[in-house]
């Protein structure tokens, strides 16, 4: 099984800015952790991180000839990038939407997601933890 | 470890009716997958499940003496419910929002969660398998 | 064939209180007028009222064994209660929704029905005269 | 007793297009159907159909002279005619508002109507059957 | 004078949960301060405390054959129950609403009342001394 | 000075409904005095009534061509009927816009006009004499 | 019969700024000529400006005790002023709203008129026309 | 193949009235280019233009019998025609709109079409070329 | 203690003017009644009305040196100042704002407060009783 | 003449993807198409693709130099780049916006284009053909 | 070169009031470092603060004659001043907008600005910098 | 002190396009002149353009490790990219938001800004002397 982990603009920040808000984890920690944890689950995981939409746009549909589930954290473009959903309705790869923090807790622009309505699920919350549970869900996914 | 599980409205009927839609999983299946689950991350589990919502806030007063999570899928009442939010905010227990579907591919009157905002995280889309994330997200949530 | 006529809130005051508004018919009237009805058009009913949301939900759900059609009245839970749609998408019986007063002519948050989209049809505006002819639209869809 | 049937825009196409959606039956045969169930309970009645938003307020205006009560189908001009509402506040003949479908099952915008507020009562989502209740219900407007 | 006091949801909680946000008092010290001045005022007093929102109905509907006055923090049932302010409109005691804390200080959502246009008054943001000067305020209303 | 005196829909029934909103004036009473005023200001006018929206967008048309300042009551069509104010642009001719009652303590959907835009001026509430100040506008229209 | 006329804020202002919007017309200019219509019409009139809300509320206060009829040019106020709108209602001496240009052609925020739904009509969009109007309007208001 | 073309309200002005906005060409020069260009394409046409809404419905519903594509520019009912949208839908002939100008730079109320959803595809703004690309657009879509 | 009671405008009115709505009572008749009642409870007050918006910003700007308490009636300012909101934040002297009808049973435009979330709390609806009750509340603010 | 055809986001997966939806036709497919149309046009073509809206950007800002005539399916950018808007305003080249799809009758967000105020005119709902509609209407723009 | 600096109501109690907000700086303050800046530039400046709105428009009415720039604190009235817009269009002197905090990252209704639109610019969040700043841009606007 | 100036998309038109808008001032001779004039502020400044969202992110994220103060002009930007808000969020380098014209006179999608609640201030409307002023405020921010 291939799961694709695709982050969105400005989490290549994290764990070096607003230590208080976002924890000291940063993006290479994610990316171990999430590493170590695939290859107890069998799962094989390639992981991109891109500040540009169109770049994130292009990855997914390359993924599409791989990638058994995408997890994507799109950070801002949740909101506001109607190219992601479109690029995620267009592969069919099954998609998990994660964010870090308590989404629905912050500014009402951000309770909204483009995302959401073609993702499979959305997990919201835990810090880095969302990413382990994405990457669960990705497991069960493919063992329906 | 304590966790209090509660079901919201009409998911007592789960499996039992539209099975294409939520499955042939009933809530004594999932009440029970929960409990073995837990078991094996040294978990106490109890649940519960009302379709009245001042017992669901009743429900919840009481698990503050003893709950060290809460786990709800406050189904309908995620919408409407004030009164739950409030008694999530009095008990000050970390609460986790579980979904069996993806409701923001729903109605858009399902797209709003009074309980959201006063939630640790939430996680939806996954079938009963969001009930089994939401538990381990808990475990990790005591273990900072 | 059997019918269950629900009465939601504050319906139970019918008679005794603002005659003015509502007319001097009370529930126990209404309920005495629809059995004869029923009688005479072969169909058995059961009634039922109740001012809480959990158990007009609870008795949508026991219906489901045995009722061929629902009649409800679901007075102020028409417009606030998401708990009520989901029991009746999920029981599946068809159901009427009827209103006593024309709550077109009342305060604009009356004229929004959560229920109405998943209900067969709906009768309002002409008193307990709305029940009946609803117990008429009911024999009829039992033979289409 | 003498009861005023209208049929708005698109009604004398029923039963030749769509009949997937609105049944086999016409215009003529709801008439028909509509003729009988009036003798039997004592009442005259006309009917009139127009695709013009004008000749219905006309149809409206001249049957004051006559009508004990209005039935209308006002189809789409529901929703965008106010000329029909002030038509029928003017004649002060009590009004009964029929729709074949449940339009609260529809597009958000057949959710409202002008009509409503200034009709008696409102039955829909019955087919040809919401005529026949409303002509039922018509009968008991004269004998409260 | 007879008043009647209704605690709306998660009332009970006070005193005991975030009193840096509620203070130390507990309902029952309301009830206590509340019995000790009506003495003073020569008036009669019963206190009535529920989670659910139907069982406060049915308290409104009973007190109508006993009550000159009704008192009522409706709390998170204040932005969400219609079914509370039909009640109190069909029994036609003169209500007062009360808050403990400035609702408008509050989220958006906490500044609309369904209960507010069917009141006589409403006080605001004193804590527990909302609750007394709305008992003033009740004594007032019986001697105009 | 030629003028063109355009009712919409429902004016035709002026003086003989609901007298005691409109009073006891018929439209050929206004068309009589209007007549009459029209003699001492020197001024040809011609009147038109119609319940059909395209109607008054032909007549509109046809003024063109011998018409200096149009004077329109639109009663309905004034909040509903782009194709009235397209008209009324397409011409040229200087309109005014009459009102018979004061549109603003009405309901609210009569308080947004689609013709006030593309009218010189506006004259509402005044009664049949709305009219009558609206011709001696058009009077002082040609001689500015 | 006295009528009261009132000019708002930067009425003051008139034909010496913008004359080719506003026109060469001062303040003083239209204060004479309908001092000299009044005249003709038998009418006394007084006429205030001011820039100051609450001093425009005061000068109708004052006005109770001997106009017959207000006419008052809001200016800016009309779309801001509730204190206005009370002062109107509380006076209850018909008054009429005028207004020189067409308000409805303008920005969207002067569509709004506070002052309308008080006011026993309004005339807007003739220049000054509109004052001379509006007393030919109040000489009739007072013989009915 | 059979062409219908359908003209809205207004129309019959084009190129007599404003050419600065909508050139000078007419109704009947655009009728003549159409029908030749439609006998190079061997297609057969018919036009028609009404200022009449419902006479717009009846002329669709009659074109239902022979007509293969529906080309129609409904002008100012495009906006508010919720009775030609039924029409279009009813009768399935597969729709093309057309406006001369680009409607979505002009009044915000035009932005918005009744008829869209409904039609196959939408060419605006190209002036009287919009409907020779509309003929053209229906001679493709008889040969997929 | 020092307690300064504000009344916006039009309050000067109070008594003379609709008396079947705001009763027989005089502003002069409230300052007199408060004035008695401060002196039971040891309180100094002084009392101030006026008109103009910014005359009571210059009121509570010079009652930060000596009030203890502010007690406002903001009558029409209540809806349209940020101004008086801003005197009221930047002086920190605890306001209570009072309101003599039930302003949540009137207009839409009445249930919106600017000065709300900065006053301490909000009595309204209790007539003059509303001043009384805020004084007591004042009263207590100084003693907590 | 020169053409550039421009093509947004994710469309360079065009018939590799979704053919139920978007048919078999690839984005090379409809670029040959184009080519082999324009040399029969006389028209000289240039096509790009981007999933990067910055790109987009720059494409148009250097098609200043040499294009007479922009064709450009904006796809999800046209409903959230305003980026897009103010390159085509700001080079000045008549612009043509296509889509594939009846973005009308699609999810609510699709109805709204940045695009559209700021191009020529718009073709939509044609698939291919849709472009090569464009290129007619862009030969057009060239002979007035 | 003539420079009229005009402060709104609440800016007299700047450096009294919230220091932790405003900081030290009094409005005495300002207009001395103005004055000395001015000084520097060649510029006369005059200065007025008021807290009644009619005195600012006419504060700004009668610069009309001898200033070159207008630089406006408008404050509170920012927001709700329709009066203080029409004066600054009406004298046309260009006017600069200054907020001393950052009005975006505060309440939203301080989010719209009704002088914005006919100000030539807007410097707002650097304190009593913004003033001067202002003043440069003044210097600048008369030497383009 | 070193200071980062970036300017968005479309901005590297300036000066050859829409000169009548704009002005003919270029991007070069922008950055020419803030380079003087950083030169007799002492400050060091580099500067960035991009059409690219993406890209912009990057250089804030860059710049946080040298610039002392950001001066951004985000151009279409400004009101669709909350990556952008997140970028000066995530850096906390304090950051001037700068427009050339006037954003409040122009369509209404360009009044809200993104960036505006994050950045220290605004200054916009003065052409290039926005970014002028800019780097005068950026001095100042460091020199408190």
């Amino acid at each position: 099984m291939n799961v694709f982990v695709l982050h969105g603009p400005n989490l290549n920040l994290l764990g070096t800015r607003e230590p208080e808000v976002y924890g000291h984890v940063t993006i290479e920690g994610i990316n171990a952790m999430l590493t170590d944890e695939a290859r107890l689950l069998g799962i094989e995981i390639k992981t991109f991180q891109s500040n540009v939409e169109g770049e994130l746009v292009s990855a997914i549909q390359e993924a599409a000839s791989w990638a058994d589930v995408i997890i994507i954290n799109p950070a801002a473009y949740t909101h506001t990038s109607i190219a992601l959903r479109d690029a995620i309705s267009a592969v069919a790869v099954p998609t998990i939407e994660v964010h870090l923090s308590n989404v629905y807790a912050r500014e009402p622009f951000r309770h909204h997601s483009y995302i959401a309505p073609v993702a499979v699920g959305q997990i919201s919350g835990f810090g880095s933890e969302s990413y382990r549970l994405a990457l669960h869900a990705a497991a069960r996914l493919a063992r329906p």
